[in-house]
């Protein structure tokens, strides 16, 4: 197959929707995924485009020129880009690239991704993935759509893994994905936790889908593909060198709603996912430790430098973060409950500083309900969700509850004196 | 004796110092300390002025003419607050008010204490104290001026008590006074770790001070005694009735520069310190926990509510949040830096008024420092930790600064342009 280099202002898929999608994976063989450089030429010229001007020795800076010709010293693009799309249909596993309906949008926010200070490389070069290669029967879209990543140290404690298998096991539990990065410690814990929930998970690797790494999980592997995903950037027979994972990282980062570090030891990898959720706006959750724990040393380095990183002890505050209140606060089917019910002293409270009757602001709610202020505005968020509020004139109001049972008509009352 | 009333506008000791003195006794007893209402009197008018009021039956508020009615059904306050004196006497306790050089001025912001939401009474009447009664050498404002309060669960875990310990340990050992309530469980292990550093700790009781409660801290409290302080604003004979430990909490908040949270299940009375320690902006720290523990509960919902709360895993990251920069941030013998780079004011005072050579009198460093006696003593203990002076004769002797590096003399500048 030639390659057809494009003019400027096309169509990503012009010289062909199978063009674009060897250039895509000739590109991320060419280049390491995340490199900015060349997902914005991708972007301005297509793919196609791209290839052939990098590989006319063209790129934009000397190191991307250098980088290009090292590789091409090793072989040519186009045949890689051909033997790796022949090795996944053997393998069992496709390809995906940005105009198939399965793609991730969310991991596009990669875009906007800036690490303050970043200095090193996979800091800097973390623009979003040109493709990924994918192993399972769930589409990939839909399966990362409600997702939280759960991620931490490969030298976990007993603790740690206790922990993130109670939360993955729990998230699973209520219909969300859980997205790990395969490794040994948390990862497989968290991997584990949904597995056993009869919940999907999928694993983000930075390697071939044909040479899963660590090896010491390749049994964990098969069955996460078998009911979720194994995924990657890149293409078959590639290894997992050391400065992958970190460019993965971003992918994890983007691709969920929020991240959650349950260990971590100082600078561990799991923390630089935990930092680009953030700088991505993901929300960021860190689970603290024993203080003497070295394993808990990068998660409460993490809650100590950065305000919007919030701690959570359970799935019960990891749903509170990335949930859709009322479908998921509410605990799984419990019967004819009222939603009241269900609120906890916090909520409650707030719910019960309101009069029957009149519009009251904030500040009353917090003098009266006795709870923060961020509390209550969160309470109070929750409550004009679950329908027992509603905002008005800056301020809030009761809603009256619907009558239980077969009472005709709804009245400010209504309830009040039943059981 | 008799109580004089006086005329509004007087000074607060009219009716002489003594009547004063009898009178924060007599009030303490009649209503209990925090009263909001008594201290205002007192205020205004003065102590002695306010009993004859309260005597005369003419308090400002109906539940404050019902309590002292009650009281007065008990006994005559003149009469038990004289009592009061005099078992305080045998005890070896003296009373301190605000008029005492040693009363600890901090306490007074306990004025603007307001705690939002507040319905309990115990949350409402947050006044300072009238008066403390104190055990120990130590005079009171000094021994609180570098204080830190460790505060926590009494069914504190083996890591709460580790780490309780620990912290108190570090702060004692760079000469800050621990400040906690005498409870079995964290409170308990902050005095024992204070104590094994040679530091000083003070122990802030909610009854009197000759029937210091839990009996089963008896030994404690004599140790603490000792070296340190047990002090309360309840007299000689006083009971530790429930709500008295949670009016007590308020001293301990505001008599320190922090309050460190070691570990509190939900709702314990140590994380209500903690939040009073927040609403008059002390600074207030939180150890983290295993998620999986109960008795870090209140600990990470402290975290979680208070974005003021500062998470902390040891001594360094308290000394962050309450110490002189110069003084105590410099991490203890880190390097190049001279010993005398970290010492404070005092310290340097009293380092300087050391000759070259020669043994000096305490006496003489006193006459030349300016500081006072036990200030002296105090630092010149921590001088000879540091190695920069060293007792002999009955005196001490300065050390000279060893020669950095392998610069042959000694002079002025030594050291100043070398590695």
């Amino acid at each position: 197959m030639t390659i057809h280099p494009a003019p400027r202002g096309v169509p990503p898929t012009a010289g062909g929707a199978e063009a674009d999608r060897l250039a895509r994976v000739a590109l991320t063989w060419l280049t390491e995924p995340g490199t900015r450089s060349v997902f914005r030429l991708v972007e301005q010229q297509g793919a196609v485009a791209t290839l052939a001007l990098l590989l006319d020795g063209a790129a934009p800076e000397q190191a991307l020129r250098d980088t290009v010709a090292a590789r091409l010293a090793a072989g040519d693009p186009v045949t890689v880009a051909t033997e790796a799309l022949g090795r996944a249909d053997r393998l069992g596993a496709r390809l995906v690239t940005p105009s198939d309906e399965e793609w991730p949008a969310p991991v596009g926010d990669l875009r906007h991704l800036v690490l303050v200070g970043a200095t090193r490389k996979v800091d800097r070069e973390t623009a979003p993935p040109l493709c990924f290669w994918v192993r399972g029967a769930w589409p990939l879209g839909e399966a990362l759509d409600r997702s939280v990543a759960v991620v931490g140290a490969r030298a976990a404690t007993g603790y740690g893994v206790h922990v993130g298998t109670e939360l993955a096991y729990g998230l699973a539990e209520r219909g969300w994905t859980v997205v790990s990065g395969g490794a040994f410690g948390i990862d497989a814990a968290a991997h584990r936790g949904a597995l056993s929930a009869g919940g999907l998970t999928v694993g983000v690797l930075a390697c071939g889908l044909d040479r899963p790494y660590p090896v010491g999980n390749a049994a964990l592997f098969d069955r996460i593909a078998e009911t979720g995903l194994l995924i990657s950037e890149w293409p078959p027979g590639a290894e997992p060198l050391r400065p992958r994972f970190l460019i993965r990282n971003r992918v994890i980062a983007a691709a969920t709603r929020g991240s959650v570090l349950v260990e971590a030891s100082a600078r561990s990898g799991a923390t630089q996912t935990a930092r680009r959720a953030l700088a991505i706006g993901r929300r960021t959750m860190v689970v603290p430790g024993p203080v003497t724990s070295v394993m808990s040393v990068g998660a409460h380095e993490l809650l100590r430098d950065e305000p919007h990183a919030r701690l959570v002890t359970g799935v019960a505050h990891v749903l509170e973060e990335v949930g859709r209140i009322g479908s998921d606060l509410a605990p799984p089917a419990r019967g004819p409950e009222r939603p009241r019910d269900q609120l906890d002293d916090e909520a409650t409270a707030v719910l019960e500083s309101l009069p029957r009757r009149g519009v009251t602001s904030v500040d009353t709610v917090v003098a009266r309900s006795g709870v923060a202020v961020r509390t209550a505005l969160r309470k109070l968020a929750l409550l004009e969700e679950l329908g027992l509020v509603v905002r008005r004139d800056g301020g809030y109001v009761i809603v009256a509850p619907p009558p239980r049972g077969s009472a005709p008509a709804r009245t400010a009352t209504s309830g009040a004196g039943e059981t």
